[in-house]
């Protein structure tokens, strides 16, 4: 839902189809196999509601099944960790950057891969942070327990002289601020959520497939769980009301 | 697997089946719905497994689950509310029972209608605490940050003069520490694991269906993600390694 704030305020004539695989989530602790096929189901129900594109709007989902879906789908298929990791390599002077996120986005090495990739000299520490989703989906984003907890993650990385640390989660951006209190001035945190709405515009505008600027769309919330407890997770995440959700089962 | 734990130590010849249901967990912020489908799933595979007694050891699921596996199998289903509620009951003197669970748990108001069913002049506070799972799950189960935690959840509950507190999650006995330390002395805590490994060792010898104390059995441990991330979390639940865990699918 932090992609689709920033997709919604980067692009705001494209309409929109959120699909939540709520009755599987988290994907940040499950392994690689477990998150393909969970990915493959999410994009199947997506492909037949005529979509031109598909953002693969989580981490975890970009680690481990980008390469799997654009195998199987005929569409442009975007991850958020190749535009974060584009964002983080634009922005460091020092070449010390630090990337945190799930079990499964640290452990698959992804971060790391595309920035070593992009500039060999840049020098990457990452972390996972698991306790940050719950954190976030109980909406303990500021005061004593989400602060004590990223300084216990985050202790250890103030020590690497980083420049640059990539919120390489989707939930991570609602706790910006104690993560940053954390880290200290001299670091500036990387949306995952905001550069993949960049790498959105843009290629829609490569493709002339950008939308035309006419009645504000209506976007569509599909979940796999209850749409009634969504709508209410849902809104703190997008920060206004959603409208109708709706349940898919796959 | 810390109701696993108490049945192996109360009743050391029973062979145990475990299955769980790790690519789907937590079961405890879906909606009914969605835990009875899973239930369904898990039960179907332990059902192929020549299973004489079911115990759902997980109380969201027994809170949503319960009736309807009841309903569709021919052996006895075992819940670890049901223990929990009776143990509250048979514990409290002063007739002021919290008890504290999952989002899931405590919304299905499965404990405050057992305890009330069994003795209606007890008061009945119940609370969820979402947090203390993904704590348990991570290994902070002591120190500043579960401590912090803890007294967030749980300081008006001080307020109430409860002389006993159910822990109705079974991953909340790992927090016992840090609960019942900002409980304080006065309040007793009953361990829903505990409970129901009585109850499975009531129900067996009730139904001659008790194990000869022959040879240690060799347990299976089953799960529907992956088998060597569970092989090493099970272990802390446990308290001793596992040997080989199986993947299913379902």
């Amino acid at each position: 839902m932090t992609v689709v704030r920033r997709i919604m305020e980067r692009l705001p004539y494209e309409r929109i189809i959120y699909l939540g695989d709520t009755a599987r989530v988290p994907y940040g602790t499950k392994s690689e196999e477990t998150v393909i096929r969970y990915a493959r189901g999410c994009a199947s129900v997506l492909m037949k509601r005529s979509t031109k594109v598909l953002v693969v709007a989580c981490n975890t989902a970009s680690a481990y099944a980008l390469d799997a879906l654009r195998d199987e789908l005929d569409i442009p298929v975007l991850g958020v960790i190749d535009p974060g990791a584009h964002a983080a390599v634009q922005r460091t002077v020092n070449r010390h950057v630090g990337v945190i996120g799930t079990v499964g986005t640290v452990e698959s090495g992804a971060y790391q891969r595309i920035i070593r990739g992009l500039a060999p000299d840049i020098q990457v520490f990452a972390k996972p942070c698991p306790l940050f989703v719950p954190l976030a989906e109980e909406g303990w984003t500021d005061g004593q327990v989400p602060r004590m907890v990223a300084r216990e993650y985050l202790q250890d990385f103030r020590e690497y002289g980083l420049d640059t640390l990539v919120l390489g989660c989707t939930h991570y951006p609602l706790l910006a601020c104690c993560i940053a209190e954390t880290m200290g001035d001299g670091v500036a945190l990387v949306d995952s959520a905001e550069a993949a709405s960049a790498a959105v515009a843009d290629l829609l505008t490569q493709q002339g497939m950008t939308a035309r600027a006419t009645a504000r769309p209506r976007h569509e919330f599909l979940v796999s769980d209850s749409p009634t407890t969504f709508a209410r997770i849902g809104a703190r995440f997008l920060g206004r009301e959603l409208g109708p959700v709706e349940w898919v089962d796959f």
